[in-house]
């Protein structure tokens, strides 16, 4: 399976982030580009974007750049800082770009933007990468 | 304004936190439980919940914490440890306790349980305060 | 192997563990805790201690902590945040917390505080586990 | 003052970068990049360098560039991804790249590197930007 056969796969389950109402922009190796654009039901208490939004844009990212290779890899460790405020209508664009692949761990960058380019969040995503495959059956394993 | 009141005018407007059908469990200066259930609009690509929900859950909890003290307060820093995965109807808890109040910045550990005290997720959040008060009106200020 | 006679092992060729001048307080099953006193060389450009060593001491309590099972564990990721300037002279104690004992992963909460139990910085770290085992040899694996 | 000069005066005083053995590269407005060589005393139980040492390096490569435009500034949290095992001898670098700076807040990724690229840790860190300047003296504030 390629990385786009693999992002097929886990986007026609892949609830949330079709709610997210997430767009493939390219994925490939290692890397996944996403776009979405902030709907009314994704404001928080001061009327900006919920924290959420963009941490489950950019997780989603994360997601399908880290299965790409073939692995089910799953999430360890995400962390993200927030730098701007996102508003009803913003575009947003999520960028994963992977910084290492271990035979168990691997760690990704991704950068939340808009279409200017102004910087958004700032993620890093670490995934274990369980033995199963993308395409075969087999037991669930633990991390 | 009480903690509850702010929590209150918080979220009448905030929208995500409707759609995740957050519920509160309690809220005081400095802490926060929420409660949910999660529903098939909320699944990966996996078939289990998208590690998005868990966090929105948490960042939700650690939003109502760190603006229990009447100041406006935003997130600079999040990090969230998944450690089991979370399925269809799962109820999922999120306690916020406080571990430092700042003049202008505070900081939180939010842990995400099921209701028999397994853990799924552990969450931190760093916030900025601003000197904006709840209930006053002002200019925003940029962190 | 005990969780102390684990300790002894690490410890006895840990040289800069030695060099921070780290004392053991306790340790057990997935805990540990330490002590230690800042000196000169210890200090940053601002005349208080450098960030590293706060940081060290925690993941010194972390790597002792995420041993003590038996098997060979390593650190896959930490954050730390530190919330009071430490100085000259200061006692500051690391206490660590097993949250999660995973098969392959498992999760640590350490605080950093002085004697009289004021925060200093709050860690987390995240270790990889190996399958191989204190007292015995083997071949190194890759994480 | 310079972002040089700044450095400098840092470095003066910044004892435990001193003991490292840290050298200047670079330095300039938002970046630094900064060499050291591990020694035995540097070591921890598993006999490679202790995740303090390469963490310690990129602080302090951190810290200079977050201080060089001209305000004094702290760290607020910092994560670090361990990638490889560093071995005694090994010569390590650390590239700080500024992408955000915020009136406040400002936001560093940090690459330690062995000499031919390969990854040794991928650290981030987020300063609060105090008031006071570096050249002026005044009140010390909290953050």
């Amino acid at each position: 399976m390629t990385p786009h056969d693999i992002f097929n796969e886990m986007m026609a389950k892949d609830q949330f982030s079709q709610w997210l109402g997430i767009e493939l922009i390219s994925v490939g190796p290692g890397t996944c580009t996403l776009q979405m654009t902030v709907r009314h039901e994704m404001l928080n208490g001061f009327g900006i974007a919920h924290g959420g939004i963009s941490f489950s844009l950019a997780d989603s990212a994360f997601a399908f750049a880290c299965n790409s290779h073939g692995r089910h890899a799953v999430s360890i460790h995400c962390t993200i800082e927030h730098v701007a405020a996102v508003k009803l209508g913003d575009v947003l664009l999520a960028e994963a770009t992977e910084e290492r692949l271990g035979n168990s761990v691997s760690n990704y960058a991704i950068k939340v933007v808009k279409p200017d380019g102004e910087p958004v969040a700032f993620f890093r995503g670490v995934a274990y990468r369980k033995k199963m495959e993308w395409g075969k059956t087999g037991v669930a394993e633990q991390k």
